[in-house]
């Protein structure tokens, strides 16, 4: 491999020739390749069917009598309680169970804020201005709960190790308009990086200027492990206990990708205060959750063994997608200096950046030999990535050999948009 | 019968006597008698129990091939629009399958309003006042949904067929900050009573002077007939097309009471315009709902007939309930003038007025001898009943033999009350 700063110009445009031919005889193929979304597999959920397949008089009565069909239970059933909080760590009483959706969970935590502000502070949307930081590159759909609720986003850079912390601390603690922080703590998306035990403990240690300043900690993975030797995660609820500043954190997690996106079972996690707090408000906003499927989900896995288990089975069959996705991007942008990517041990994303200012360009010469990738800048606050370089790769849904022409389609267009950027 | 007022002191210290001696007979027995919600009763759920067993393959893929165990469709299954698009007589594109809770989708609806505004309007929050117009008696979790948000709730008197138009026709055309309407138009929540077409007729000829007023129907109990000469409800989506009025109206229903409380469908319904004004909120807030087990409900029911010889089992069970309130009401009470019921044809309650002044101690008396109503005052906005006078009657949940004695209780209470308060 030869690094491509390190080519003459002949050399670039015999590259970009071969290039072309590869391009070419790939979009000659008119290939219709999906790979926007982190989706799971169709053989991922054909794993989870069994759940669906319990008996209905087996989901009827919780452990302590109550009729999982009636009416109840605003903050879930007891043994789900018991089930995700050992998946957390947590207590029992830190744990509301909610619907199908966890982003809805973070949606409507965003929302209250807004409406009613938090433990008694001025609704947000009666403050000044509000503001959240957005570790980038991050998921989108955070990003547009605040695009829509009009908070402003500020971007705080991703490091190997969670956000700039440095920056993160400064920023909270001298501005009273920074709300909240968004964060996927765990095989992050899209990086696929775990927090180091010293930025967790640097959250805990943050000294907000806000009151209703919150940790939005969205830990949707944390136990989608891909390898043997998985990542660890500091618990943040734990340690902003030592702290004495449990309240500045919300967490979120869903079993999305452990059963069903969409007819799994989503789970906020907070202080004592902070969940009481929020069910003085949820008992107006629903009279409770599906307990039938919460049932449905502690009498499959019954306990955190069996979601591990569970998970195990998932990587081995997201782990050969992620596989050939390194082994692709290695074989063809190893040691070219034209792109980096992290080997994430979990989750379900591999990031990778291009040379400045070539993402959308790659984006749109990929999807002209027939792949969609998720919207280059979609991964930055407004859909706007400032250097243009973050393509968020989501390896779960496409089947393998639609998985490898893909790749191989978009490190093309990386080499081609990247030599003829060097060429011009 | 004699009519209370007719009676002598003597006649009333007498009547107070034998009233005490039946009263301190049920006290003795240490009753616990729960009357509180309009709960499904066990059996009614029994019904309901094959929609569960139905195998985990059939609910995979929906008709257009869709695999329900994935991410997708922001607002809900062809073929569960499809259902409830005609049992609401509506059509498909009308039409938003929520989650498992109606008054989410109510919640949310009002949320959304509070914080974005309606169509471009400026956000209710930013509004300087936002009423609502509440007849009443009415649901108390509508008005809770109010009182949280600040909404400024005014009583319009409910009438034998609906809510007195006189008051809500120049109510809302003179007053810009009235913003909506809570209505259950069928069957109506406590009082039984259907709204007549003259009444329907009137809502859609609204001339409000606020732009994003918006009526809220909640049409919760459209099916839930308990005789064979069930009411008419006036189409009100289709009246309003009529009338140009088509974007006044967000209708709400839900399967709670049809299939499983806390785990049904819930169903949002209203002119296009309004729909994907909503839908484009909605996107932000959830992925999507539980299609899963909106495929249950379709592959269960299959069309509006299932859902409609499942609700004759539902009658089935609830009319000799509601039979034996009505015969004690009206061996109890009947031509006592001391207190007026209605005899609902559907739904889920029978609405009891006492004299002015006296359903506070009805309830207080009823709870001494193990009786739990529902909180005298609950069916009025801020939970204050002006008149002090009705009472919600939930027959539905308790088995007959316990149901019997908590209306018989709750009877003598009623008398007990009112000769005191006659003797005095």
């Amino acid at each position: 491999m030869i690094c491509y700063n390190a080519l003459s110009k002949d050399q670039l445009k015999n590259e970009i020739e071969i290039l072309e031919v590869r391009y070419n005889a790939f979009k000659e193929q008119n290939l219709k390749l999906d790979m926007t979304r982190g989706k799971p597999c169709s053989e991922q959920l054909d794993m989870s069917m069994d759940i669906l397949d319990i008996p209905a008089k087996d989901v009827r009565f919780a452990a302590d009598g109550t009729d999982c069909y009636n009416y109840g239970l605003l903050d879930g059933l007891p043994e789900a309680k018991a089930l995700f909080a050992e998946m957390l760590d947590i207590n029992t009483t830190e744990i509301i169970i909610g619907g199908n959706s966890s982003l809805n969970l973070m949606y409507d935590a965003i929302a209250r804020a807004m409406s009613l502000g938090i433990m008694g502070c001025a609704p947000w949307s009666k403050q000044d201005k509000v503001k959240f930081l957005c570790p980038s590159p991050g998921y989108d759909r955070h990003f547009a709960i605040c695009e829509l609720f009009g908070i402003e986003m500020i971007i705080v850079d991703m490091k190997q190790d969670g956000p700039d912390m440095d920056v993160v601390e400064r920023l909270v603690a001298e501005d009273e308009s920074i709300k909240g922080i968004w964060c996927v703590p765990k095989y992050s998306n899209p990086d696929g990086i775990t927090y180091s035990d010293e930025v967790v403990d640097r959250f805990t240690a943050l000294t907000p200027k806000a009151k209703d300043f919150r940790i939005f900690w969205d830990n949707a993975y944390c136990v989608h492990h891909l390898t043997e030797q998985p990542d660890e995660l500091k618990n943040i609820l734990s340690a902003c206990k030592m702290a004495g500043n449990e309240n500045m954190v919300y967490i979120f997690s869903s079993t999305s990708k452990i059963s069903f996106p969409g007819a799994g079972v989503a789970i906020m996690a907070a202080s004592v205060e902070n969940i009481n707090s929020i069910k003085k408000r949820l008992t107006i906003q629903t009279i409770g959750p599906d307990k039938i499927n919460q049932l449905r989900h502690v009498k499959y896995f019954k306990d955190f063994e069996g979601i591990n288990l569970h998970m195990k089975k998932h990587a081995s069959i997201l782990k050969p997608k992620f596989d050939i996705v390194l082994k692709i991007l290695a074989e063809e942008l190893g040691g070219k200096e034209i792109a980096s990517w992290n080997k994430p041990n979990g989750g379900y994303f591999i990031s990778l950046n291009t040379l400045d200012n070539c993402a959308k360009e790659v984006a749109k010469l990929a999807l002209e030999a027939g792949v969609l990738l998720t919207k280059a800048g979609a991964t930055y606050p407004y859909g706007k990535d400032p250097l243009d370089r973050n393509i968020r790769i989501a390896p779960t849904m496409p089947p393998v050999a639609e998985l490898k022409k893909a790749i191989e389609i978009l490190a093309i267009s990386v080499q081609l948009v990247s030599a003829r950027k060097l060429y011009s």
